[in-house]
């Protein structure tokens, strides 16, 4: 369970509901923002998105990249990272500094108000480290506590809050947290008090019906016809968990999760998933 | 010329100027924050000052040794470091990520709300690369402008800026800039909002009128006290240009400059430096 430290408006329906303002929180993560090329176009695309918005970064190709140069190794379990305490510098000056700070910079220069942050910063995101069971990730955390008021005063404030994906203990202790979890954890704390579209960019250009066909996206995805995919073995793999954490954050509150490309962030056409 | 884009109250004397508030600056380098254990004890100390305050902190020690294992080679000119492009990537990394991200997480650990920022972050303090004349430092940054309104603002509020040794030019480029410079520049430009005492920690307990004698502190520098010693020899090198920065700050406004070691800032017993 996630405790959201900030009045909790989500559960009771307000009348000011119909007149919340829209959020965009957009994850990006892999190639894009660690190429000068493509982080350039998005922060492009980026900075068209109307209304209040958010950017949440991945890194891990980076970090894998000059962890080997520092000569240390990158061990990953199910697609997640094992932190050690050498790898856990590393993502540290990795994810907070050369890629949140390249993006901040990328921002001001483009006229928007970058904020960048970790979960220690002004404790916006607890997590506690995860407990050993069959696999021992190291010092990665699950998050805890959220201060969406915190959050949703720099927005409302014209900040954009751009997270790199560490959280803290509030013991002393940095920890490795997933960027789709930190995109997730934001949007449905900021739920309660804005209209939240979740944007997750990765390599597709959305939930495909054929793998093999690019082209082949699914336009709008609700509950029914998710199961029916899956009974019928056309979303199957990775995919799944992914969009049972999205339909995980319409349940807290979302609006809306997208699932694109970010080369399309503004052409508005990948899956679109509500409830 | 430094411009502050903030109100500068500090030209017109207030009659609200009696009751400013206190603010300690506390500028750290060197192998202080760079290893854990004299960073805990810092960090300890740090919590003990009581007032407003802010923490700049340098990370040059560790930037050497990454990028050493990076196998980049640290050039170094007038004690300054040349900062190519790839040694601009270390500096970023360690400092934005792995010194200042340390100090939050260690600062919240002990209840201090603390907020880590380059200049980039919420455009605090933005720089011009320095021209080149007889060196060419490379990405360092002479600032510019200071967004003490923004600063003033967050301490008000309780919250500790821990500031990282990098601005940026607003046009996308992050900068290195030196840790005391930052902290005289914000030093400064609060000082239209606090009664400013500007604290640099180094390695000896003050400035000292025998340099081969560690105890021989001299607790209390004045202008024509400094040119006096200056006269007769007994203020030399480096220590000349670290005082001439402090007597600049206090024309600027700040109230007081000390020079002490890190781990007698409780004690309060280093060189005290006023008009």
């Amino acid at each position: 369970m996630i405790k959201d430290v900030s009045n909790n408006t989500n559960s009771i329906p307000s009348p000011l509901d119909r007149v919340r303002e829209r959020l965009s929180i957009i994850k990006v993560g892999g190639k894009i923002v660690e190429e000068p090329q493509s982080l350039k176009q998005l922060l492009g695309d980026f900075s068209k998105i109307e209304g209040y918005k958010v950017l949440v970064h991945g890194g891990g190709r980076s970090a894998t990249a000059i962890a080997a140069k520092l000569g240390i190794e990158s061990k990953m379990v199910n697609g997640r990272r094992i932190t050690d305490k050498e790898m856990l510098k590393v993502v540290t000056m990795v994810y907070a500094g050369l890629v949140n700070k390249q993006i901040v910079a990328g921002l001001q220069a483009l006229g928007i108000n970058a904020l960048g942050l970790t979960g220690a910063d002004l404790n916006y995101m607890r997590s506690e480290k995860r407990p050993v069971k069959d696999v021992d990730y190291g010092f990665v955390g699950d998050v805890k506590e959220v201060n969406a008021t915190l959050l949703a005063d720099f927005i409302s404030k014209g900040v954009v809050p751009v997270l790199a994906p560490l959280t803290h203990d509030k013991t002393g202790n940095l920890l490795n947290t997933n960027a789709d979890t930190i995109a997730g954890e934001a949007a449905k704390a900021l739920a309660g008090h804005f209209e939240v579209t979740l944007i997750y960019c990765f390599e597709k250009k959305g939930v495909l019906m054929d793998e093999n066909n690019d082209e082949s996206v699914i336009s709008n995805l609700t509950p029914s016809l998710f199961e029916q995919y899956v009974t019928e073995g056309v979303i199957t793999g990775g995919m799944i968990p992914k969009l049972e954490n999205s339909f995980e954050a319409l349940n807290a509150g979302v609006k809306r999760v997208v699932i694109t490309r970010a080369d399309s962030l503004q052409a508005n056409n990948g899956t679109s998933i509500t409830l």
